[in-house]
């Protein structure tokens, strides 16, 4: 008889923003004429900008003449789109990192998820609490975590590392020894970041210790202040150490395009063994790649026409931080965030715990945000908002949530 | 110190498909003057039908304006297109599947290589041979196959069920019991099918002994003759033992479009859990959706036009399977498949290996196939030929292994 894999099982609930839209969804069954404004899930509202609408069709053209058709693309990704990433991502940064170290994907949610099964079983993990859950959970999915303590909310084999008011919102180093270690800057959820020699200790660290770095950097594309790095490798000694995951869903506004990728330096490496062979090993094996006109509209992202239509973008959505950040810390909340990163942070107010803030927005303003405790422990009593909403709404929200 | 997964190691070689890459790409770069033709990775070569092209062009304008932009996909794949499977390929063929036992993803290589997470690490798997590389690599990625032999080329855990001439390429029920069973019709690589009947006995098998059965219908197009099953739910009690996977690379030319789809029925459980709870936290947690446009391409081979323009692509390719089977039959060969698939296996003449053919055919013909024993032990003395070529080249690659 066939067993499956219980370590499903001890997940506590279903996955973070599945519960919210549910709730949502049953909110506005019971309240038909209610206007809802949705500044939780980090989606996107801006549609794609001209310059990747125009090379899409184009692409779209090339699948309809035999000449021009593509079938499966190479194992890696393209190698148009991998050079235009080396090149501005890397290259113009001062980052040595060669186009064949790139792994194109469709996207950083399954990249960030994927990425635990290339280590071993007994390898122990740290994460920043509070975190983005889908690292988390995909490593209890792959039974490396322990045992779940309801109260508590953590997990016996998992290294928490909080990132509260007291330490603005940054880590310290671990006292217990992790084997992979999850960073998020700009960090979602709290909308903060670390400097380049903040990060530069981190690497140091990784290296001493034996450590692999899972740097996330889907949100580098809003980040406005100099001395924020936009890559981990423009610290020394990040090609032994570190493994680094992009996203074009938010500098592009991708999320339903799908599209990322991750850097390994072929430096990384356990003994003889570098973990960017185990990688291409498994994008050979268990993906087929990213849709070629996917692949084509990343490609427009790096052209100057989408540059400069992607800056303005992100300048609309930045604008829309300053909206919620002034609009709270006017109405005497203690706000963070949305400077180098498309998240507001909050302290609920009134002692009220996460979800309580959570019902209460809903109910009272009709503005959907996401709780802080959803991302782990450390993050009880603080609230998440997005500045991807569009303009006008983001405006209300922040009116109405004053107003209460 | 961090480990990786030791299991990565144990694979011999890489990828089937890889290897024959780097292999023709060595033969190109020594013989430039030379004119391949490829007939061995099952790639498609036509365009993209008319429906689809305008369907795609619709849905680029769609994310072009924030009235009709989608962002994150909703967990399962968009309504329309899971109402649309479910009724053109279940109900209409009187299976009893709903929309929302349909998962949507981007392309069955993907699912075939995942679906073995959801099942715990000492379940047993039984595997055609030949078969296709993935349902077995992508165990032993997870620890699940025990120890390799490299003199038999098999796994001391997985249960293999030999396909050859002597039985019709068609499996026996295997002597040990196994807890999931890998099933593809029609078969990659063999082109072979098994009637209705003959899958009955295996759903009836698969509920007695408490096996799930992983139905790979990838290739359910290409079925010309009428007592062949399309899908698995056509057999009586499928529901509570089997999953099936689909693609749209094969019957819509959709290799690098990349969309698929699997199924699994709510009545399919291990005592209290269903499988499709299990899976749809998988979706949740580490995927994100086919892109909006890709899966607007999908719905459109649903349409009136679509369907008439891919029946046409359809019998475009099994015109080229007649030729090769035909031609290759003509000079002697022992020939099978190609009727049901788009597939041609062929016996290897003179007592040859699969590679000493490989070699042989590119050497002195030109032509790129598939050794058999890249499939399994038992595939060897045999090679593949894909009917995905374009005509005027399967014609000339015919006539080339004809005069050798």
């Amino acid at each position: 008889m066939f067993k499956i894999n219980d370590n499903y099982l001890k997940l506590p609930g279903s996955y973070l923003f599945s519960t919210i839209a549910k709730k949502v969804n049953a909110f506005t069954e019971a309240n038909p004429d209610k206007k809802i404004i949705r500044l939780g899930i980090g989606d996107v509202t801006q549609p794609l900008a001209p310059a990747i609408i125009g090379k899409l069709h184009d692409a779209v053209e090339d699948m309809a003449h035999a000449e021009t058709f593509h079938g499966y693309a190479p194992d890696l990704g393209y190698e148009f789109l991998r050079s235009a990433i080396a090149r501005n991502d890397y290259a113009d940064r001062g980052c040595d990192i060669g186009a064949d170290e790139i792994f194109v994907s469709d996207g950083a949610k399954c990249d960030s998820s994927n990425i635990q099964e290339i280590f071993a079983l007994d390898n122990k993990i740290a994460v920043c609490d509070p975190v983005y859950p889908v690292y988390v959970d995909s490593n209890v999915m792959a039974g490396r975590t322990g045992t779940y303590d309801p109260k508590a909310e953590t997990w016996s084999d998992v290294i928490y590392m909080p990132c509260t008011a007291e330490n603005d919102f940054a880590p310290q180093l671990p006292e217990e020894t992790p084997d992979l270690i999850y960073l998020c800057y700009p960090n979602n959820p709290t909308g903060s970041t670390i400097t380049k020699a903040q990060l530069q200790e981190w690497v140091d660290y990784a290296n001493k210790v034996g450590a692999v770095i899972i740097y996330d950097a889907a949100y580098e594309a809003y980040i406005s202040e100099p001395d924020v790095p936009h890559s981990i490798y423009e610290c020394e000694g990040a090609r032994t150490c570190a493994i680094e995951l992009r996203s074009f869903s938010k500098n592009a506004g991708f999320t339903g395009v799908r599209l990322g990728f991750t850097v390994i330096p072929k430096d990384l490496k356990c003994g003889d063994v570098a973990l960017h062979s185990l990688w291409a090993r498994r994008h050979g094996t268990k993906y087929n790649g990213a849709p070629y006109i996917v692949q084509r509209a990343g490609e427009a992202v790096y052209s100057p026409e989408g540059k400069a239509q992607l800056k303005e973008q992100v300048a609309y959505y930045m604008n829309n931080a300053k909206v919620i950040y002034e609009g709270l810390k006017s109405a005497g909340y203690t706000v963070s965030g949305g400077v180098n990163a498309p998240y507001i942070w909050l302290k609920t107010p009134d002692g009220m715990t996460s979800w309580e803030f959570f019902d209460h927005l809903l109910e009272k303003a009709n503005v959907v945000g996401t709780p802080g405790s959803g991302f782990g422990p450390s993050g009880e009593g603080y609230f998440r908002l997005t500045a991807f909403g569009n303009y006008e709404n983001t405006v209300e929200a922040v009116e109405r949530i004053k107003a209460l």
